[in-house]
Formats: C-alpha cells, structure tokens, sequence
C-alpha cells in the first residue's frame, strides 16, 4: 500500500477522534523508535507527549515486544474468570509497586474504565451514590467517565447521573482574586475549605468517593500544594469517604516515584491506573482495590466485569513494563532529567512574554499560554478557540520536530521517561523558538 | 511458577468479574488449541461458549496471531490522530463487510465502549436526548452501556441518568398471557404496537435512537420474528430516531451472516461491534457510523476520543481476522454445523423435562430450563439463585468437558464457527447427560 493511499484510506473509512473529519490531515507514521518516530516523508519527530502521556518508555521497547509476541504464541485469549500465569504476576507486580499491602488488582481495558469501576467499587462498598471530582480535570469519555470529568469533554454526556458533584481543585494561578496565599500550605487551607463546606452540603452521609488526579494531567499539570492530598485523606477519614487517585497519567514513574501519590503523605483507598502500565503497547488499564474494601468482596458479589479484564497480552505487557522500569533506572533518570526539564522550564518562562506559568514534575509539564502575564488573560478563551490558534503553535511545533498536543490554553510536554539530556536541550530548542514567535503574536 | 502458585496468586491479588471472590475457584488454563483448553491436571475442555462468544475461530489461530507477533515488532502503538496503516485497512475491511455503502468506523477497545460511543453519535447527530433499549439485554457494564441495559447488572449504576428508556422485546416463550398468537408476525406486531405506544408516549421529537441486540445474547440467545427488525426501522424512519444494532457477540457469523442484520430487511443507522472483530486476541471494538451520519462529522467536531481508539494490534488482528473467516468458509460451517446443531438441540428439547424451548440460530443457542413445561416456571427465580443451582449445573457441564455459562435460567451453546459435526455431535452428548441429572432434580 502506497503511503498517499493510507492517508487517503484514513480519511475515507475511518472517524478520528475529538475532530471535525475534514479538518484534519493526519500524519502517516511509518517508523517509530526510542523517543522519535518519523513521518511518510521520512521526517522524524521527538514525541514530547509520549503519544498521550502513555508511551513511557518510548517506542520500539523489545521487553515489552518480545512479552507481547510470546504470549500470543501461548494464550492470546483465556476469559477473565480463568486463572493464567500473568494474570496473577501482573496482579502481584502492581500490588508490590503500590505498596499497597494486601490490596487487589481489578484489570479494565483503559483509564476510561478503570475510572468507571472504581466509581462502582466505591458506591457498593460504602452503600452511598455521590460522587465528588474537580473541575479540570479528565477521567475519560465513557458515561461514568464522562460525568467524573469537570471540563468541556463531560458535556456531550449531559444530562448525566444524579450525584455528580465537582469541586474546585487547587489552582493558585488562577485563584479567586481576593485571596492572598503566601505559602502552598496557606493554598491548600483554602480549597480544603472550600472543598469541606461542599462536602456538609452535600451531606458527607451520602458521598462514597472523592476523585482525584493526583497530578492534574491535560488540563494543566496541576500540582497538589503542599498539606492538599494530606487534607483530603483527613476529610475522607473524618466523613467515612473512599479517597480515589486516578494515576492514569501520572502513574508509572511520570512524575518521578511509581505513583505520584507515593510522594506525599498519604494512602488512597482506590487507585486507577491504565497508559504507562502497558505504555500502551497493548490496551490494559486497572483499579487497584486496598485491603478492607477488596476484602468486603470475599463473600458479597462484586458487580464489575468486562470480557477483557485481564486480557493475557495486556497483562504480559505490563509484567514486561515494570520489569523494564526496574531495569532501566527509570526513577532515576526521570529524577535527573525532570530538574533538567525545570531549570529549561524556568528560563522559558523568564524569557517569553506568552508564558504565564510553567508546571512541572518530574517529566510531567506544561506551559500556560497568556496575552499578558499581568492580566492572565489566556491566550485563547475557555473551550473557545474558533480560530484554531492552538493547533496552528502544536503545527508549528511540529514543523520543527517537536510533537505534542495542546489543551485550552496549555502546551503538555511529556517526553518519554527514557530521554536524555541532550535530547531534552535540543528539543526544548525547538519550543523556545515557536514561543519567540508566540510573543510577537501577542505584542 | 508451579500451578498451585497461580491459583493462589490469582485469588491473593486479582479481583475477579461479577464474583464473591471467596466463592470461586479458578481453573489454571495451561493450553488452549483448536475449539479445546486444557486445565493444571491436563483436564481437556470443549468450548462451548467460544469462551464469552468472542473467541469464534477458537485458540491458537496461527494467522491472527502471526499479524499481532507482526505488528508488535513494526509500531506496537501510536496515537488515535495518526494514520497508519492497519488501521486504515481494518477500517476499510469493515465497512465492506457491513456492506454499508460509504459508512465509516470509529474504533474502541471493546463492545462496552463501543455502545457508549454510538449512544454519544446518536445523542450529537439527531440533537434528542432519550434512548431507548431493551429490556432482558445487556450492552456492557460502563455506566452509558450499563444505562442501556435491561437486566440486573444495570443496578450498580444506579441511579442512572435520565432519559434511557427500557421497552419490552419480543419473547414470545413468555409472552402475557393474554397474547394468543399464530405466526411470528403476529408477535412481532404486538410487541412493535407496545413499541410504538411507548414511543409516542415519551415524545418521539426527543428519541435519538433505540439500540437492539439484533440477536439477544447473553440474556437467552432470543431472536426476532419476522417483521420485527422491519417494524423497528420503520419506527425509526418515521420519527427520525436512528436504529442502533449491538452485534457484539451476534456479529462476525455467529449467525451465519458476517452481521445479523444481514439476514432481514434493514439496514441500521449505528452498529456496535467487538468480540469477533478480533476473536478477542486483542481487545478490539468499534461502531459502523452510516453515511449521512458520518457525513455530519465533516464540518462538526464529533465528541467521541479514546487513546486507544483504533490500536495498531488491535487493528493488525482485525485485518487478519476477517482474512481467516473467508479463509475457511465459516459462513459454509455455520450454516452446515447451524442446522446441526438445531436437529440436535429440538431432541434435546424433546427429550429433556427440564427444558422450556430451545432456541438457535447459526451456532448461537440457548436452553431455557424449567421447573415445568406446563407451567413454564423457570428453574431458578428472576435475578434469586442464592442456593447456586445454576452454578452447579455448569460445574456438572465442566466436568464433564463441556464449558460453558449460563445467565438466569438459561444455558449458552456458542462453540466457535470452526466446530466440526463431530466435535459438535460428541459435546452436546455431555449437555444431554448432563441434563438427565436435571430433570431427576426437578421431579
């Protein structure tokens, strides 16, 4: 097949997601290799996204290959309710890198439905129907997903469930205009009371979950300040709610340790993972359900299940993957590479007049594009960018090498957990120039 | 790992589907091959189920599985937005399949995703709000998908949102009372009148769409009449609301047609598919979006987006998939082992006390057992099996050799396509012994 064809193909017989059909012109890859993949013209491209934050571990990765090619030659497909070798070493795999003692895996397909069954773990565990997420953030697209999430993709779902409710995260950038925060803790104190007086509202008797990004992920890079996860989990105690990290982005060393949560103080009851467990190699999400609650399953019916809970490929990927984070040191170099990222974070943000924050953790950032420093004033409007000034910097970006993908206002930069230095420098290059052409945009 | 290991492991760190987990008792699957799995003891199992009516050319098909071993080692991954060639040629392979002219597919991981996004399309394209679905279906377990369905493992996700309408389909078996009916197109009438009725009375100006299993799977393998189909279409032709047909597990010839529609007098706006599409070898999904629909995406973003919609290997499997149903003549093989297997089941009926009608088509079937055939009682309650009778009945199959599962009061026979009359003919030889034992129990 001639590569004008595959293209041609694409267009003709299938949808693209989150498009109109015929505004896109989607690139035909042909090659793809450590953190590079190269384009029908033999362009190559630094995938400063890792795909969609899930590729970790880049491209071409022959651990994960070769655990895939073996398990096809053995079992591809065994149902769910069978026990298979890597159904219970992936299991265990996960357990162990949570630290979670004797907690439970429950495997999905993807974030969406990890998502989806944590939402129906915590209603049957706790015998309550409300749900509490944040305001920008993204659980994924399926209904249950879709009504977690608390930015413009949740619309297409309404009228969604009763029960729903959103909260305000901690976003000090743009927090109300009469606070004054001096520390991080000080930030923390006011969205946990604001958070508190919902959670009265709504009657604490009634809610079974709070949901969480641990980091925000496209919506941002939202870090939690310090003293936040720490104050929810206090809240949860205080009021009997199961605390929720969605780690489907920032799970599996983005951030740094294997779960971003493992950086503060805190233990959720339900962890949702999917991306980096596999890097995506083979679709494979999963809860991990703690100790007391996987335990209320012993003897009451759990009422989840999907015919591809534990797909063997899916979970043989996943045994390869976190084998190959050991192997690779990947903590530490997401540990070195992260400051590098941050210092280079730094300058760009101190040199172009369109940034107006940078945020970053470990190899998990983004900028936020403003018209203004002083004003804030985003560079496009809230889920309004009719002009599609966001695609044409991501096509500009793209034009010099540097693949990602934008949000509102925001440029996500997630390169694989496996980049080196030099790699870094020459592609922050590369966004440092499109940035200079961002600030004579805005002047 | 030693085999005791792997069970002990699963049930120390897996959570298992729809399941007390102190109550089962998972079989270490250690081979697969042919329409066979073997378990630890070297046990041999025909299966009879085609695992969850996915695995339709069986185990170990060499070709499926040398095109994911292929895809693997080329690009395991890359993001939906790219173009790449297996997932335009699988794309392309489907809609000729469907022979829905100009229709387009947007890919998901699985049959509960994909009915959540064509509840999305449905919802976008005809700007109404209300579904409506069957009653006794099932079309997932993800909220949306669990919102459509009709029978018990809906209740976790509520409440669910508004405007998902249940109506009754048609069953003539338990019919009301009152119905005296002489032909099937006398049923179809009744049930399409109710329909109808219904329609009108929830506002056919706010109906985007109303799903079917074309065949009901899981909940009874029940079939429509002659007219039926044709009466919905109309319905939906008159008020403007599309027809949405789930071939989850009745697509890809288990009917003996590649799709069941195929074998009557419509063609449905939406078809969700999974299962078949890749025999489950790699969780693949998606919808069949018909032409004008898939038009109205030109211009108009459409709200549907996974990151693993339209997976390289999913997609790789797919292609080799639908190769291999040409390859060996299963459209021939159903039809030849189909009526079979109806000969077989209509003495089986004839035979057995316990069983209340058979029903069949292709190598899609189900008993429905009784306590009575006067009274029609079923052999367990609605939803109330608390002493595990069911259960024990397939355990009582299983050991015999023949796997299956059952839902309610019926039994599932879906071996795989590749069956020969033989096999088919040895196994359901274990199915009538085995229900010897049931109608001792029930006199």
């Amino acid at each position: 097949m001639i590569m004008s064809d595959i293209k041609e193909m694409s267009l003709k017989y299938n949808l693209h997601s989150w498009s109109a059909q015929k505004a896109i012109n989607p690139t035909v890859v042909t090659k793809a290799e450590g953190i590079y993949f190269w384009d029908e013209d033999g362009n190559q491209y630094y995938d400063m996204s890792s795909q969609l934050v899930n590729s970790n571990l880049g491209h071409g990765n022959k651990a994960i290959v070769e655990a895939i090619k073996d398990q096809a030659d053995k079992i591809p497909f065994i149902g769910p309710g069978y026990a298979l070798d890597v159904r219970s070493e992936a299991a265990k795999a996960i357990v162990e890198a949570s630290g979670l003692e004797d907690s439970k895996v429950f495997f999905t397909n993807a974030g969406a439905e990890s998502n989806e069954n944590a939402i129906k773990i915590a209603k049957q565990y706790t015998d309550r129907w409300k749900i509490f997420s944040m305001y920008r953030c993204y659980h994924g697209s399926s209904a249950g997903a879709g009504m977690l999430t608390g930015e413009p993709r949740k619309f297409i779902n309404e009228p969604g469930a009763p029960g729903f409710i959103k909260y305000d995260g901690p976003y000090a950038y743009r927090a109300p205009k009469a606070c004054k925060f001096k520390t991080e803790e000080d930030i923390s104190a006011f969205y946990l009371e604001l958070l508190e007086n919902q959670i009265q509202y709504e009657g604490p008797h009634q809610i079974a979950a709070i949901f969480i990004e641990t980091v925000v992920g496209s919506n941002g890079i939202l870090i939690p300040p310090k003293g936040y996860l720490e104050g929810i989990r206090a809240l949860c105690d205080t009021y009997g709610i199961l605390m929720v990290c969605d780690e489907v982005m920032a799970g599996w060393y983005r951030t740094g340790s294997c779960f971003a949560w493992q950086q503060f103080n805190v233990k959720p009851d339900l962890v949702t993972f999917a991306k980096g467990s596999t890097c995506g190699y083979v679709p494979l999400g999963g809860v991990i359900v703690s100790k007391k609650i996987a335990e209320s399953f012993d003897h009451e019916k759990m009422w989840c299940g999907l015919t591809y809970s534990a797909h063997p490929i899916g979970c043989a990927a996943a045994v390869a993957t976190l084998k190959e984070y050991k192997r690779l040191h990947i903590e530490d170099n997401v540990a070195a590479q992260g400051k590098v990222l941050g210092e280079l974070l730094a300058n760009l943000q101190a040199k172009h007049a369109c940034i107006g924050e940078s945020r970053q953790i470990g190899l998990f950032s983004a900028i936020e594009l403003v018209k203004s420093k002083e004003t804030k004033e985003p560079l496009v409007a809230f889920n309004y960018d009719p002009d599609g000034l966001m695609n044409k910097i991501i096509g500009m970006l793209k034009a010099e090498g540097f693949a990602t993908y934008s949000h509102e206002n925001m440029i996500i930069i997630a390169p694989p957990l496996i980049i080196t230095e030099e790699e870094l420098r020459t592609a922050m290059k590369m966004l440092d120039k499109v940035l200079d052409s961002v600030d004579n945009m805005i002047q």
